[in-house]
């Protein structure tokens, strides 16, 4: 498997074309996966808000605003569930590489966002990719944060290996892995933050990981959920 | 980035030689991470006991004694506190790719066991690598596992980016990223569950994440979590 960062020099506008931009900038085959970042697919979408740097009340009122429930508060922070269903700090609103007083909001809907790019990067340039639409988020009970996918289409976002057997001829135990997150974290690796790398190409995944899926389908329901 | 798996025939005995066994069955250059599962390091240090499928009092038993606390049940699964502090189900207790009748613990000292391979692989083969062993674990809020990090050596499991500044020239907000997270999280993408992979080369990585570190400083303290 292989990880190739895709640099692109100029700025996302509102409007802008990403499919275009990535076939553009880079070479792709089918059986990819695009891995693209939340901003660029937020400013192409004109999800982006106006914020003056210190405007604490503006910014509570936008986290209130693209949040379903707040689990926790510390001070600033909140660790909010955004209306997608998917838990992070402050909404996922984020001011680093915006331009001085916006900030962008996630995208409406991620899933939506991943398909329109993975279908006219096919019309454009007649390849069949996956694209995974990243966020970056804190987790429970582990320091840092890691990318994980808010955005899913051609890939299926969680592998069941029910059924599958183990080395000794067992039944697997460890049923579902969620390739998707585990996609979007290996691409991060490659993405120096500073820098203008809103798109990693990952090669070599297995064909049987691609197909119908959505990342819709990694949000926990609330029955089956201990920490919600 | 490049990820190489690296395949091993034999089964895994008790005081098997990980680092002569990884120096035999791949190339290793310096600063390759080598990603190394955690089966195969119990097993190479006897962290193996034994249990009969259907023994659900045993299984019990064991859990209690590798756990510092449980934070969740339900039926037979307890999200449980390990000693070193990671939160995981059933004190990540695994019956997968054992023997019959045994099941593997957690090392006892992951961060220890790398720093030994780590050491070990320099000494066979000249090369400076760093070693990362990985778990697969369940995640709060989200459908399916990963795999983890749970020990390191050689490597900053969290790369601070506090200072850092974003393309805009603003100083990023998002601060600590978890590498050695998502190192672990891209080498489980290589590494097909039912076949003889417990070992996966990551080389590519920029050598600023190479230095002091380990696992356990990617374990949240309780002062600042806010789910635990």
């Amino acid at each position: 498997m292989e990880l190739i960062p895709v640099s692109i020099e100029s700025e996302i506008a509102c409007g802008a074309d990403l499919a275009a931009i990535a076939v553009n900038a880079c070479d792709l085959h089918d059986f990819d996966v695009l891995v693209v970042t939340q901003k660029v697919v937020s400013k192409a979408e004109g999800r982006v808000a106006a914020l003056e740097d210190g405007d604490l009340d503006g910014f509570d009122a936008l986290v209130a605003q693209e949040t379903r429930r707040v689990l926790r508060r510390r001070g600033r922070l909140a660790i909010t569930e955004t209306h997608h269903g998917f838990v992070c700090a402050n909404a996922g609103i984020d001011r680093s590489n915006t331009a001085p007083g916006t900030v962008t909001l996630l995208p409406s809907d991620p899933d939506r966002s991943a398909r329109r790019i993975a279908a006219r990067i096919r019309h454009l340039a007649g390849v069949k990719v996956a694209v995974i639409i990243t966020d970056t988020f804190g987790r429970a009970w582990r320091r840092g944060v890691a990318d994980v996918a808010i955005g899913a289409a051609g890939i299926r976002p969680i592998i069941d290996l029910r059924g599958t057997q183990d080395h000794s001829g067992r039944t697997l135990e460890v049923t579902e892995v969620c390739v998707a997150d585990e996609i979007a974290a290996a691409a991060d690796l490659v993405k120096p933050k500073a820098a203008g790398v809103p798109m990693v190409i990952v090669r070599g995944l297995p064909e049987t990981f691609f197909g119908n899926g959505a990342a819709a389908e990694v949000v926990r329901p609330y029955p089956e959920d201990l920490f919600r």
